[in-house]
């Protein structure tokens, strides 16, 4: 009894990882005896956060008020090159997600994927069907879901590519959502391009590292933006979320650092991924694609010693890899090292 | 047109006031020479909130993981006297509201009335009808909304009463909603009772004193809970909100600390009103109601004095305060003996 029990919960933990990133809980349930503390390179989170200011009691005290709110949206709009009233802030990236199949009522969705899983789970479960699609010109379902750059191969399309394809889907009729959640250290972004019938979904946590802040922000022409605060409603972000994204967003010096850093640290990871028998597949500033044929094997090695990866259910050769600081290099060659 | 559109914004902030309390930035737009700082009376958030605790690096970087949100869930549990299973977190009440037309889509709702003005307005974008009730017995939509205990007005429904009425309405095959927001320093919760068809929700930010934090919870029969989780996604609740609100709901010491404190102070409240000229209309521990047929007057001078209270758009003589610190006293009495 007792034992069919830790099956069932090992099944779920190992379920759990193959389906997001960053659930060390999991992963020490499965590797009890992996050294600690845990290198968790399975999520695409800046490893390095955006320095935390000093708080005042208010800002946790209080009800965030209807200024403080358009302030962190004036501020998301200028570093985005978006109008104000073309913004409406959530609590992360997944509160505007599951807005969306009730704002915009589709019987089918296409998605160029594989992607990140999210948008495919929240449409299915409004009911709506799904075609996976390798070209975003065979795309034939209404409303068309790209992310860009792609989570997890790093495919980027073009800021021309995209702009001719939302303007042809919206004198169809049709509707253009770009989750540009790994757009911040890129230059192909459309949030500022006022596309039609497009929604642009940028992600706050990731680049500025602070996931369990949840901050994110739609971008779209304004009619829309107010229909996705109407969905949140008042006071859809925390106090905190709005004092810290606001200041984060307005610091372009910081992300220009960040962004030569994790450049520096991605082409070492490259080169140890090659060194341990990978082709790396796919990139982004934030993470890596590397492939080999006994990807889910590494995977476990690199468990057992404290190295938490994302593996994927759609592929047994792929496994992606964020980005290392350099303290963990030598830990991460060791265990690198131990799964060839 | 600068005084056109002066009158224009200044007709905005004054909407406001009325619509929510908490909004200084528009009280103070529309009385800039008010003494600084405010003392902000106008919401019912306990004005000592629970001392924050230190909080590492990772609370914030780190997406939070779902056993980090299956133990705030189990906390918020004990605390109501509920299974884990029948709990749904959330980033503050209205991320509830948002979501429950959808889940439980009725053309028509009754509320017990006048009360907080987010249930009307939810179920209103929804296109639903709405009929407000005096008493719970008079109500004859499918879906019923109870503040308990209710604001502004204090008014108690005992556990027997609620219960009664629940079990009927589920024989009936209607629904019950209710918003227990003040009922923390109270034992007429029914969030442990396991009434049928019945949404109890509760705020954390009020009885805390963190409304910035966005914490609150949905409690209901395991498969509604589930069916709240599962509309409000992963990762509803930010890593802060995770910490702190498990830390505080698992320290009872605290609230019957904060219960106690709170009596003493609303009973100078009441002192002070009833020596102003105001009638204690209705009191919860975290408000009182005053009136006083000069309330708008009275309004206007207080906010003169920078002395912010919630005034309300359906009765022009009625004012909620809410329940002031010692170290306001000296002001508040003064700022008080002003308006008369």
């Amino acid at each position: 009894m007792t034992e069919a029990l830790t099956r069932e919960s090992q099944r779920t933990a190992l379920q759990r990882l193959f389906q997001h990133g960053g659930d060390i809980k999991s992963a020490t349930q499965l590797f009890p005896e992996a050294p600690q503390p845990w290198i968790d390179l399975s999520t695409g989170i800046n490893p390095v956060a955006y320095p935390l200011p000093e708080m005042s009691e208010e800002i946790w005290a209080r009800l965030p008020d209807a200024a403080a709110l358009d302030a962190l949206q004036a501020a998301a709009g200028i570093a985005y090159g978006a109008e104000p009233k073309s913004i409406a802030a959530a609590a992360g990236t997944q509160a505007i997600l599951q807005t969306l199949p009730r704002l915009f009522p589709v019987g089918r969705i296409s998605i160029l994927g594989p992607t990140y899983g999210e948008h495919e789970r929240v449409w299915k479960a409004s009911g709506a069907e799904m075609e996976t699609v390798g070209d975003l010109d065979t795309a034939t379902a209404p409303l068309v879901v790209v992310v860009n750059p792609n989570n997890p191969d790093g495919r980027m399309l073009s800021r021309e590519r995209i702009g001719d394809c939302a303007r042809r889907l919206a004198r169809e009729g049709r509707r253009l959502i770009i989750d540009e959640a790994f757009m911040d250290f890129e230059a192909e972004s459309v949030a500022g391009e006022q596309l039609p019938a497009t929604i642009v979904l940028r992600s706050f946590g990731k680049a500025y590292g602070l996931a369990g802040l949840r901050l994110a922000f739609a971008v779209a022409a304004p009619e829309i933006a107010a229909d996705i605060r109407a969905a949140l409603g008042p006071w859809p972000v925390s106090g905190p979320a709005i004092m810290i994204g606001k200041q984060a967003l307005q610091d372009r010096c910081w992300l220009g650092v960040a962004r030569r850093r994790l450049e520096d640290e991605g082409n070492w990871l490259d080169a140890a991924l090659t060194n341990a028998g990978f082709l790396v597949a796919g990139r982004a500033p934030l993470f890596r694609l590397a492939r080999r044929p006994d990807a889910g094997k590494a995977f476990e090695r690199l468990c057992a010693q404290g190295v938490l990866t994302r593996p994927f259910a759609w592929s047994g050769d792929l496994l992606r890899f964020g980005i290392p600081t350099v303290d963990q290099r030598p830990r991460l060659r060791e265990a690198l090292t131990a799964t060839r």
